[in-house]
C-alpha cells in the first residue's frame, strides 16, 4: 500500500505526469461533509502551474472530476473517486530521458528497481502527483473547518533570504498577496527577485516552508509508532524535493539547556496553557492544545537548464541539459501541498482519536 | 496498530516503565536467520542505564528472554516473542506524579487523552520502551549483516559542541571508545565535560546523532508514501525526545543552487556512482547505491532537578522538582536506538523490495 | 481501508451503481507483466449484463479505461488506475427507493449507518462494484498464468439441481458452452430451465459455485491470521449475496471419522502427494501442492418483481415491488467474479511468500 | 502482520506449543475498561485441557500473566501484553515428528515453506495458540458487556448427531451443564457417547458450532471489503481445524426462492424488525439489529492413535502412529474460542463504527 496515505482517512493516488490522467480514491471519509467543489478547485489553483511569473509556464487546467462518494453535495461514507486529466503535455521534450538519467532525479532508481519506467516528464516520480493530494487535503480541510481547526503554511526561507521573527509576528492574511506566499512583503519581494535571478542562469533554488495548525484540541496523536509529529514528518518527507523536517524549536533549539527549552504549564482563564511552546504543541506524540508548528526544507529543483554530467542506460557517460518548462523554485506551489498533507494527517488523527476514546 | 513498527518485518511493543515487564513481538521475520543472543544482549548493554558516569545511575539488568520464534538457534518464520523484566524501580520517586504534570513530558497529554495513566516513571511514555526496539534492531542487524549492509550512528553534536567535518573524515572504530559515542576523541571529551557541567546544575542538554548506512543496494524504498527517507524520518521521530530529522545535506543545504546541490552521475570501475552525495543516497524515495546518511536532533531531557512551574490534575498551579536518577543527556544511550530503528527500517525495505521485484 | 482488498497486491475500488463511473486502483502489482487488454475486456464480458437470456437485459458496455501504471504494454510497478463509465442507467426506476427500504437489501443498514445514501440502483451496495474486481482479477490471472496456476470456477448447484460427482469428473472446457456456466450439459439445461421458470413468477433463485485452483505450489499462505483458506473465505464472503464458504470436504465431511477424512502422504514419481484431498489442498493455512477447491453459496437475488412488505424512512409499513431489469439468478455472472477474487488472493500470497521466504 | 487479528482492536499472538510461553499483545483497546482477571481465567478454563473426560488429559494450568496496559484494575489505552507459560510438555512424545509428517497436519507445509520448524507438539501450528485468543476475547467480552452485546456459542452437531431445531428453541443456560457444551441435554448425551466410542478406536470426530450474537445495534460492519459476515468468516476460518462457515440460512437455504428467503421489514413497538431472519442479522455487510448467527464446521482431529501412511523429510514412505495425549474431538474446547473470536470481531467493528460515524 505504498501509494496510500493515512490510517482511517486514506488517500490512494495513481497516475503519471504524461499519462491519461492522475487521480485518487479517498476511503474512510465520514458521511455528512458538505463538499464545496469550488473550494477544492480553488485549492488546486494555488498549486497549478502557470499561476505567476515565477513558476513554470506550463498550462494545466487541473480540473477535478469527482466520480463517486458524493451525493447531493455531501459525502456518503463511500469512497470518493476522482480524476484530473493531463492536458498540456509536451512529451517530446522528454524523449531524451528514455535512456538518460537526470542527476538528482528518480530516473536511475526507478529504472533499476522496476526495470521499466514511464520516462515522460518523470512519470510517477513527478510532482504532478501532488495535485491529487490537494484534492484529498481540500476535503480534509472542509471537515476540519467544522472542528474549527485552521492550517496555514507559508514560505519562510528562499535560499539565504529568511524570515527572522517567530511566526506569531506575521500577518497571515498577507500570504496570498504575493507570488512566493510569504507573509512579510519585504522578504517576499527579495525572495521573488532571488528566484528571478536564479532562473536567468538556468539554475534553481530551494528553501523552507513553515506550517502552523491552530485550535487542535488536546489528545490527537497515537503513541508509540504513530506519534503526531512523526506522522507530520512522514507526510512532509513524502513531498517531492523535501530533505528535512523539524517541529517546535527543532534543530534550532539544539544548544539550549532543558531549563531553557521546557514548556512550563500555567492556567490562563481556566485553561491549561504552556508559558512557551518549544514543543510545537505536541508532547509524547499527542497534541497539547497549543499551536502546532513545524518546518519543511525543500532542495533546489533538480531540473536545470544547464549542462550536467550524467550516464545513460548503457552505462556511458554523457551530458544532459533540460528542455521544456520548469519551476526555478517549488516553494510557492508547495505551500498548498504542505497544507493539504497537514490537513489529511490531522483529520486522520481526529478519526483515530474517536476510535481510541475511553469507554 | 499504533504500537507496531514496520510493514513486513513488524515489531509490536508493550510495557510501562515500572510495570512487570516490557517486551515485544517481531512478526514477519524470515526463517533461517542465526540469532546470536550474546550480540542481542551486547546491543542492549549499549543502551542500558548505568553504563558510564554521564548517564543515569539506575541499574537495570535489561536481560532479554526470548519466548518463541527461535528454534535450535535459528529463526523459524513464526513470531518472535520476548520480554525484559523491569527490576530496579523506585516507584516511590514518582508518587508525586500521580496528580502533577511534568513540563514537556507526556503526563498531561496522556491523562487528557486516556483519562487514566500509569504515572510511575512516565509509564508507557518512558524511553524505557526503546529497550524493546534494541532487540528488534539487533535481529534486523543480524539479517542485514548477511547482506553486507553496515549501519553506524554516532553523536555529532552536544549543545553547541559539534563535529565540523563530513562523516567521512572520522574513524568509526573510535565511536565506542568514549562514553558519548563520538568518533572524534577531542570533541568527545568536550562533550563529556559539557554534560558533566550541565548535570551539576540539575539541568540537561540535547544534541544531534548522525547515522550512516553503507552498502545498501540500489532499489530499496517504495514510492510514493513509503519513501525510504520518509520511513527513516518517521522512525527517528518515533524516538523519545526527537525534534527533527534531515537526510543528505538537509537543512544545511538550504542556500545552495541546484547546480551546487545536484549529484551528477559518473562511471567508476564499471559502477554507477555520483560525484557528490547531497542526496544522502536516496533519489525519489529509493536508495541509489551511495551511502545513506541522516541527522536526528534530540531535545534536552525534560526531567530537571530544578524547580519548575506546572499544574496538577485539579487545575492548580504548583512547583515540581524531579527526584530520582535521571540522564542529563540522552544521546549516548540513544546512539544504539538510532541504529536499531535504522536497521529495522532498512531490513523491512529489503523484504518489501523482494515482494515488489519485477516478474 | 474497507474498500481495499489484498495485502501486497491491493485493489481499492470506488463507485456507485448509477454514478458517473466505477473504478479502481491496483497498488503493489509488480513491474513487467504484459497486460493483454483484450483479455481484460473478455473477462468483463463474462460478467456483463445482457450476455444471455437468463440474466438481466440491462446493456452496459463495461469498457475499462486504464489511466496509469501500464507503459508500452507492460505494468511498471506504479499504481494501475482505471475507470468504467456507467452508461445504461434507468435511475427513475429507483426513485421509490429514496425513502423505501428493499427487504434483504442494504438500503436500511446503509441509511442507518451513514445517514445518507445514493439510493439509485443500490448505490455503493450494488453488485455493479464487482466489475472493478474483474479488472483486478484479470491482471492477477495474467500474472498467475506465467506461474502456471490455473483457476476455474463453475456453477455446481442452482436451487435443488446440483452436480453429484466430484469436480474431477467434469470437463471444464464445457463450462463456457452454456449460459449457466456448468460443466455438465444436462444439469446445465435443467438449471437454465429452472431459472426461466423462477423468473416467470417474478421470483429469484440461488445456488453454489465451485472453484478449483490447480498447480499452486506448496508454501502459499501465511499463518496464523492470514491462512490461505481464511483469505479465500474472506474473499468469497465479500461478494454480494454470498452466505457461506467451505473448502475441501467442508460441511459435507462433518460426519466422517478422522481415519476417513485424513489425507495420507505418498510419493508419486518423486513428488509428495496425498492419497485423498479432503483438505482441499491446504494444511495449516498453507498450500500443500494438491488442488485447491472450495464452494461458495449465493442466496437468491433479493430484488423481486413481486409485492413485499417493508417500511419506509418514516417508519411506516408499506408495500414494495421492484421495477426495472434484474437478474433472476446471479450465479452465471458470478462465476468470473469468484475466479477474479481467487486470482487476486492467490497472487497476493505469491507475493507474500516472496517476502517471507527464508534467508 | 500475519499473526495479528483485528483493525483497531488488534491481537498479536506468539508462541509455540512446547516453547517457553505463548502470549499476545492487545493494541488499540480503549482506556477505562475494568478488567476482571478472574473472568479472564474462567474463560481460559473453559478451553483448558483436562477439564472433562472427553478431552485430552493433558494438564496445563493456562494461567495468564498480564504484563502491561492495565493499571489499578483498568485498561489504560496502552498495549496489553500478557504471557501464558507452557508447563506440561511431553516433548519426547514428539521426537518422531522431527522428520516425519503427520497426515492432514501442517508439518509438511511448514517445513516446505520455512525450511525449519519447531516440530514439538505441532509448534506454531498447534491449537495451543488459541489460548491467547481466549484472553483477547475475554477483554473484548468485558467491553461488549457494557454495550449489552451477548455472545453465545454451542455445539450443534457432532458427527451425524445434530440439533434439529432453530437456535431459538434451546435454553442457552444449559450449555455449560454438559461436557460437549450443547444446550439440548439429550443430544448432548448422545454426542458425548459418540465421542467416547470414537476415542476407543483411536479415531476422532468433528462437528459444527453455532454462535449467536444478540443486541448488536444496527450499523456495525464496513463494506465493501470488511463486511461484518466476511470478518466473522475470516475469524472462524482462522481457528484450527475449521473447514467452513455460513451465516443466516447459509448453505441450508440454497434451494429457497427469493420470496421464501427474503426478510420483510415490519414495525414492532416502534422498532424496525424483520419478520424472518434468514439474513442472520446482516445486510450488505452491516448489522441490521436482528440476531447475528452463524455456523462453523470443524474437521475431525487429525491426530490419530492409529497407523497411517505418510512420508518423511527424506521423501521415504513410512507409517506413523501418534503417541501422547490428544483430543478425540475439539468442539467442546472450541466453543469458547468461537466466542472469543466473535467478541474480538464485534468489538473491533464497534470501534470502527465510532471512527466512521457521520460528521
Amino acid at each position: 500500500m505504498s501509494n496510500t496515505f493515512g490510517n482511517i482517512f486514506c488517500l490512494t493516488t495513481f497516475g503519471e505526469s504524461h499519462g491519461i490522467a492522475i487521480g485518487g480514491v479517498i476511503d474512510g471519509c465520514p458521511a455528512g461533509i458538505t463538499v464545496d467543489t469550488s473550494f477544492v478547485q480553488q485549492e488546486l489553483n494555488r498549486r497549478r502551474p502557470g499561476q505567476s511569473a515565477i513558476v513554470t509556464p506550463r498550462q494545466e487546467a487541473d480540473e477535478v472530476e469527482f466520480l463517486s462518494g458524493i451525493f447531493e453535495g455531501k459525502t456518503t461514507g463511500t469512497p470518493i473517486g476522482f480524476i484530473i486529466r493531463n492536458s498540456d503535455q509536451h512529451s517530446s521534450d522528454y524523449e531524451n530521458l528514455r535512456t538518460t538519467y537526470r542527476p538528482s532525479h528518480a530516473d536511475y532508481t526507478y529504472q533499476t528497481k522496476y526495470g521499466i519506467r514511464d520516462y515522460r516528464g518523470g512519470g510517477r516520480s513527478s510532482a504532478r502527483e501532488t495535485a491529487v493530494r490537494i484534492v484529498g487535503g481540500a476535503i480534509a480541510k472542509l471537515a476540519l473547518q467544522s472542528l474549527n481547526v485552521q492550517i496555514t503554511a507559508f514560505t519562510s526561507q528562499i535560499g539565504h533570504i529568511r524570515l527572522t521573527e517567530p511566526y506569531q509576528a506575521y500577518d497571515f492574511s498577507l500570504i496570498e498577496t504575493n507570488p512566493v506566499r510569504c507573509p512579510d512583503p519585504n522578504a517576499a519581494e527579495q525572495m521573488e527577485n532571488l528566484i528571478r535571478d536564479v532562473r536567468k542562469t538556468g539554475d534553481t533554488i530551494g528553501g523552507i516552508i513553515t506550517c502552523v495548525a491552530r485550535n487542535v484540541p488536546t489528545g490527537w496523536g497515537e503513541p508509540i509508532y504513530n506519534k503526531l509529529h512523526a506522522a507530520l514528518g512522514n507526510a512532509m518527507l513524502s513531498i517531492n524535493a523535501v530533505k528535512g523536517f523539524d517541529y517546535g524549536n527543532g534543530f534550532e533549539g539544539v544548544s539550549l539547556r532543558g531549563s531553557e527549552s521546557n514548556d512550563e504549564f500555567v492556567m490562563r482563564e481556566g485553561e491549561v496553557v504552556t508559558m512557551t511552546n518549544h514543543s510545537g504543541g505536541i508532547q509524547g506524540g499527542i497534541s497539547n492544545g497549543q499551536d502546532i508548528y513545524f518546518r519543511t526544507v525543500f532542495k533546489p529543483v533538480a531540473t536545470l537548464l544547464q549542462n550536467q554530467h550524467t550516464i545513460n542506460s548503457l552505462g556511458e557517460e554523457t551530458i544532459i541539459k533540460a528542455r521544456g518548462r520548469h519551476d526555478p523554485c517549488v516553494l510557492p506551489r508547495a505551500v498548498p501541498i504542505v497544507e493539504a498533507m497537514t490537513a489529511m494527517t490531522l483529520f486522520d488523527f481526529y478519526l483515530l482519536a474517536k476510535a481510541s476514546s475511553p469507554m
